[in-house]
């Protein structure tokens, strides 16, 4: 349905990571080989952080394939976090309002599968958005309301808590609507700081994820590899699908798992839904 | 904020009504003189009655003046009932689904004016859509939530009370916020067979609306006009603004006033919001 | 590279030829069997014969499969002739001036291969177009010249012998700069009556192109299909790939051959480039 | 037709530039005052020198005025040379080749004019580019062609004297074919080092052209003024009209002339057309 890429590390040129390695998120757009569908070219989405510590996005409606300003931007284009996202449309419309990542303040969102039979689901879901989150809502798909419901569950606060029970929400929802399989899900968020990557499907046959080795790791296993040379040994990659036949570079997220890449500590847990709640305090709406 | 057309009459060709006249809507993308902005580049719509009855709509994000697809269907579409409308977003996103006409089944509907505070009583508001509808919701527009209200009120079955009670409804929610003058407004909507015209606005000074004289009048007053020769005598156009500056040829619709252009018979009629119903009868969403 | 499809017969809605078959060409814009590329996403048009007997065209830039005004357009068109093609870019910008097909007065045409090394060649063959031509090239595609030199060629006298002296030139001009095959060509033009199409490659090994088979046969072989109740026994179909899997309904054009759909006789017979030539009389711009 | 921007000086966020003066170029891609049109909707243009010295372009279709990656963009990039440019076709299509600025190796160019009655001196003009340019032409402008019969005259190496002879050539092919008035231009090239600015006309009434004061003048005589206190000493503006109306802040370019901004000297001479003369030395194409 989609796939997406989340970079964390020294800073590097957007293209060290879309157009360089051999299969790319740009080439994973005309070749998925993991994917749900070989093509995602229903538009794409790119965040970064820069200026002031805060996110940028950059959002096309066009296949990322041949699209030249991503061409001049990746080339331009410095970041220590970077979040990718092609899209394969589940039927909702090809709109730059509904390009991945979606942003909240300082937090970008990005995902991959679908809440099943959305349109069952959409104005029961919708109503738990806190109100005063509600306006920010621009798009029609499922992947931003689940941002709203998690940003709404104290995503700003505690991330794999606030994701578990927004995914609560649905697998009930769903369920009260004889949804068989209420949600599929690979999901990446951050703050700039720490990024998170989830994995989980109601039938527990979950969309493909990755995340790479340590690249202190991989420099002692492969010497004269150039790509690992410009790469701070704390930089870490969670991606839908390998961007290349590395051996040992890739490492597969268990079903029900959710990992944090975080300076200092790594962590990788079980994850599974959690009875929803809205957290105390009211959410504040971005500024 | 925006302009619009809409044509009932005998099968004319697009351009006849986009393109030809002095002070077309094309021109009025760039020139408008009524308007609350001279420029409405913020993408067009075209709606037409055709095969089987059932209206086509062509959508478009680029401004009107140079759009090659508009200027190709314009000189190869026939239609007996055209809606057409250029934008100048007062705020959301510029993107197909937020443009007008929009549709439900046989119906058409385009909107010139907001909803103002849109932000304050959108969710209020599109709770007030009746569930079988809301799935159908695809845009982020004030636009949009307000023909799903007017459907939700009956507007298949009596659209001036239908219309009437969508207006009272937003009239109380935003009072109910502190919105100063809630709504402004000129609506067209039609099934095919009748176009309704409706002007009105909280603070009582409407957007222009017109509508054109019988041409049956103006062929006797103006027997060497060409543009006329074409058009059968049941033709009538509601617009905005003036297409041109032919004398005799153009009657403001008052304020708070609506107006129905269907065979037979014409009418104009005072307009005041109602209080909020929902009709009896589950309205059935569209196939 | 491309997928095209040309259709000539009785009046048909679009979408019976882009939508309906099981292996539509909305359907090879994502799954291409036969051609160069699987996917088929950089943009497409579609041409058709309206509105006094003149072409119109629908250009976008957009992928097919997604495109809601296509599908708009597809289910309120009617013609006897219409052209569709989805493009695959070989390098060249991707915007509506590089849309097949390319249309001059009444003509139509649309290409799927390539010039090769275009880069080399294409000052020399823009030379060769007529001046009073020239000033009509939009575009920067191989393809938009190879009808311009076909046009220079006597393309609207005698279709076969012009597009066989642009082929030569071509050639000529490609051996000239070391260009080891220098076209890859399956071409359709057409003037709303006749359709030619043109299979042909420096190599011998050009891309498919296939011609439909009498409806009058496989309404015998066939009598429950109810794809073929609806069109008249004179339909014809020439295209890149075939659009289902109905046996004998499909035949391949040889090798270096072309064919001609008309009222009355078709034809198949042996295409070869022949030394360029421009016809006597100068090429009246289209007005 | 058209309005643009040229910066160099210290580094600066693109929305000082863009957005935040009162009169910034994208308030005057609605509201030009001094432009041949008040509307400038046609598609936009930046350019700026970031990742080694390299210039980066960002080209779009939509209007600058909602353009949401454009937003995004100008928060987050910052250079110490900028060009801007709103366009308003007068006559080609709306597509990114057809954007400003064009870039060739570390040159940039951008233009605000025509080659008058373009489609007949069009081919001439272009049988005149360098052979090792020609492949580099990309859309169908005046302007980018402009760019390259200055190139194949030296650019490079001696930019007013390769303007004029360009614009020599351009007066002499204009004559030859009886066009009354060949060229109107404001032209602004960099090589990211210095900025060159041109006004002239073959009628002597050159669209608008305006030069920044030096900042350090202008700090002491506006010491309150927030605007000024980021911007270095030897920041200058080349503009198509004021950003805004501080006295004494701008200077108007005179007919037929030229600067130059650059460290250390700022230069105004008088520009007029030579006699064409491509340089010695073949002209490298961009790699």
């Amino acid at each position: 349905m989609c796939r997406w890429l989340a970079y964390s590390g020294s800073s590097v040129l957007l293209q060290e990571l879309l157009y360089v390695p051999a299969h790319s998120l740009i080439d994973q757009s005309l070749h998925s080989r993991l994917g749900a569908t070989t093509t995602n070219g229903d538009g794409f989405g790119v965040g970064w952080y820069g200026e002031g510590g805060m996110p940028a996005l950059f959002h096309s409606t066009e296949p990322a394939w041949n699209d030249r300003n991503l061409r001049e931007l990746a080339a331009h284009v410095r970041s220590q976090t970077v979040f990718a996202h092609i899209r394969a449309s589940t039927g909702t419309a090809i709109q730059q309002t509904n390009c991945h990542p979606f942003r909240h303040g300082r937090w970008l969102w990005m995902h991959n599968g679908a809440i099943h039979e959305f349109a069952r689901v959409k104005r029961e879901l919708t109503l738990a958005v806190d109100e005063a989150l509600y306006p920010e809502l621009q798009g029609s798909t499922d992947s931003e309301l689940f941002f709203y419901l998690a940003l709404t569950a104290g995503l700003e606060d505690d991330p794999p808590a606030a994701v578990a029970r927004a995914v609560g929400l649905i697998e009930q929802v769903g369920a009260a609507h004889g949804v068989a399989h209420p949600i599929q899900m690979t999901v990446a968020t951050t703050d700039g700081a720490s990024v998170w990557g989830f994995r989980y499907s109601s039938e527990g046959q979950s969309r493909s994820l990755f995340y790479s080795t340590s690249v202190d790791t991989l420099k002692h296993q492969y010497p004269d590899n150039p790509l690992l040379h410009g790469v701070g040994d704390e930089a870490r990659l969670i991606v839908s699908e390998p961007l290349g036949d590395l051996k040992g570079a890739w490492n597969e997220v268990p079903e029900s798992s959710y990992g944090v890449v975080r300076a200092g500590r790594d962590e990788l847990a079980p994850f599974s839904p959690q009875p929803w709640a809205v957290r105390a305090q009211a959410v504040a709406p971005a500024s």
